[in-house]
């Protein structure tokens, strides 16, 4: 039988690297690769205190809940952004399974085939798989290290008329980027002038390392009207809840709403509830400066053991949050090609290619450090400049 | 601010009804409207033991999970399908976020704008979002008490060359019709003569008043080739958990994966892991048939009302399960147009129209009896009676 697929379905492929990543089950094997939050770290008491509780509120906890989601978790989800000085109000909050979904239904409400999305350079990949998968061509705007170019965004959107620009400004998803103010503003101020929307994806913004240092969220200094901003739990709380949520201009959250309908009718509506408890009895911001002083600690050693290492030609910024440290290694190396063999020897990276949008550095890599213990990172970092210095010499040969 | 939006944002409508149905949270409204299970039901204590056991796994039970879904979950929700006499395998089930995420990526997969769409009328009204969402054109085949008519089946197919064919043949909604078993086999073989593959929506097939007779799902006659089939612990346990599946084809299912990679990462994998632990501990066969008692008893007494109140023109098919009674009213009433009387007088219900995809019978309506109390249904059915009768006599004057 040969099936007959929509178009879209030629922009979604399963990249090489996902599959030799699929290994990574076994055991002992060290990984900086995923994205993920360090496990010890879990509230699992506080979570399950909240579940409880959700259920002595009876059988009614667990019907059919509303698509926009749980609204008294929806009024605390408000709070939050007023402590990120983003001013919004409960109709504007639509709760999502994850920020995954806000990217979806953001681009599932915007993007027809051939419309331009524009964005960093190296970027999100699930975010450039969702706005491919419906089709968008996307557009890198050059980036350094203070954010992306007001000059050259302001050009690529003469040039181009997108319908977005996806960013995530606060220790960005590879490079673990913070964008400097003064970029923040002037991104919004040409988005602004020509009508463009920003989305703002924010799922690592609460884990900064500098509490002196503060980063606005584009959408705080925004007036409501030209930016999608999203976050989640995943990073905060636990991932397995699945819950996100989106804010920005009511008349875009109540499209998106009702995509969502369409998408799944609404997400995982006992989480929400045990969330709002949880929420509500739980001292969450001492629970971030927990994660935020441990993966510090995590960043910190990584950064150490490279520096000990002392690699011909690499170079890195040590990033002031997040979950990512990305590195540059010699011109000569090919971290793609790498990759099978630093599995071999028991450490797992994600290469820096499959982040580009064009052009890309193939000696980059993106390591995680918020998910391995201490021990890990020592030991992984101790493999992979073993395995580094051997590409080098080959290299050399 | 003018937002530009995606083409398909044309074919998503907040329907009058559902605007009507959101002042149902009120006190004291008797809701006949919803496709809610009955709250008193639902097996608090299980769910919160099935919590309490994936609590006790540890911190790595709130990590981030596959796509696919949780594999023990998976390998449970084969048994289950084996004993639909649906032969199945862990690799070709996926977990989605209740039904309704299997029906919209399998249209994200499969539908282009324009694509043909076949399916009963009426039929399951956010099913023909998805299906519209995606921009298909959606074609009704005609249909009797036995199911869909193979002879309109096969000329649709070669007329309009369709994607694929949309049915929900066991207790469907609106109508909570049964097909035939020659109907569903008949309907199989054309879509195989075709390559046209059958999406069989079943979340009611488990809710039967009739022990004694057997309702094949149609993937159940096919070769696992030609038949994508979703269905949902919402019925049978919670719906909070938002846990469905689907099944199929491996190719399909493969690819419907990578769209719900982009579209969520993936389903809550608490509510995944919790119900691992309810399907092992808890006797779900024996629950299911508490609810089967129950709703029959519901119907039944439905069915008894409303033979009593004998008002004229009227007439339905007792149903043989799931959750839906079928109304046809004297042809001078309009249902959508009676709904906001009804609602004054405490009731609500759903009008068929919305229902159809064609040519509508204003006259229809759609009754849940699964969510009220035997009390609320016996008041229920006596308010709606003198509604209906009021009307009857303002049609006659």
């Amino acid at each position: 039988v040969s099936y007959s697929y929509a178009k879209r379905v030629q922009n979604i492929k399963s990249s090489a690297v996902r599959d030799i990543l699929k290994v990574l089950d076994r055991q002992n094997m060290i990984s900086f690769a995923g994205g993920l939050p360090s496990d010890e770290l879990f509230p699992l008491d506080a979570v399950e205190a909240a579940f409880e509780k959700t259920f002595k509120g009876g059988k009614k906890s667990l019907q059919y809940g509303l698509t926009e989601g749980f609204t008294p978790l929806r009024e605390i989800i408000v709070s939050l952004l007023a402590a990120r000085k983003i001013e919004t109000s409960v109709e504007r909050i639509l709760v999502t399974t994850g920020s995954q979904q806000a990217i979806d239904l953001f681009a599932r409400t915007t993007v027809d085939p051939g419309d331009i999305v524009l964005t960093e350079n190296p970027t999100y990949l699930a975010a450039n798989q969702v706005f491919s998968s419906y089709e968008a061509k996307i557009i890198p705007v050059l980036s350094d290290d203070e954010g992306m170019d007001p000059e050259d965004l302001e050009k690529k959107i003469q040039e181009y008329k997108p319908k977005c620009i996806y960013v995530v400004p606060t220790f960005s998803n590879p490079l673990g980027r913070v964008w400097s103010l003064s970029r923040r503003k002037s991104a919004l101020q040409i988005a602004k002038k020509y009508g463009v929307i920003i989305f703002e994806d924010d799922p690592y913004g609460e884990l900064k390392f500098h509490l002196d240092e503060e980063y606005r969220p584009i959408a705080s200094l925004d007036d409501g009207k030209n930016v999608l901003y999203t976050s989640t739990f995943s990073k905060t709380v636990v991932p397995a809840l699945r819950t996100g949520w989106v804010t920005g201009p009511s008349e875009i959250i109540h499209m998106m709403a009702q995509f969502k309908q369409a998408a799944d009718l609404h997400s995982n509506s006992l989480s929400q509830q045990a969330l709002y408890h949880l929420l509500t009895d739980f001292d969450l911001n001492n629970h971030i400066q927990e994660i935020r002083d441990e993966y510090k600690k995590r960043m910190l050693l990584m950064d150490e053991y490279l520096r000990k290492a002392n690699i011909e030609g690499m170079s890195y910024i040590p990033p002031k949050g997040g979950m990512f440290l990305w590195l540059k290694l010699d011109p000569s190396i090919n971290t793609t090609e790498l990759l099978t063999k630093a599995v071999d020897q028991g450490v797992a990276y994600v290469p820096g290619a499959p982040f580009y949008v064009t052009d890309p550095e193939q000696n980059t890599l993106r390591l995680n450090f918020s998910h391995s213990s201490p021990e890990k990172i020592k030991e992984g970092i101790r493999i992979l400049s073993r395995v580094f210095e051997e590409a080098l010499q080959g290299a050399q040969k």
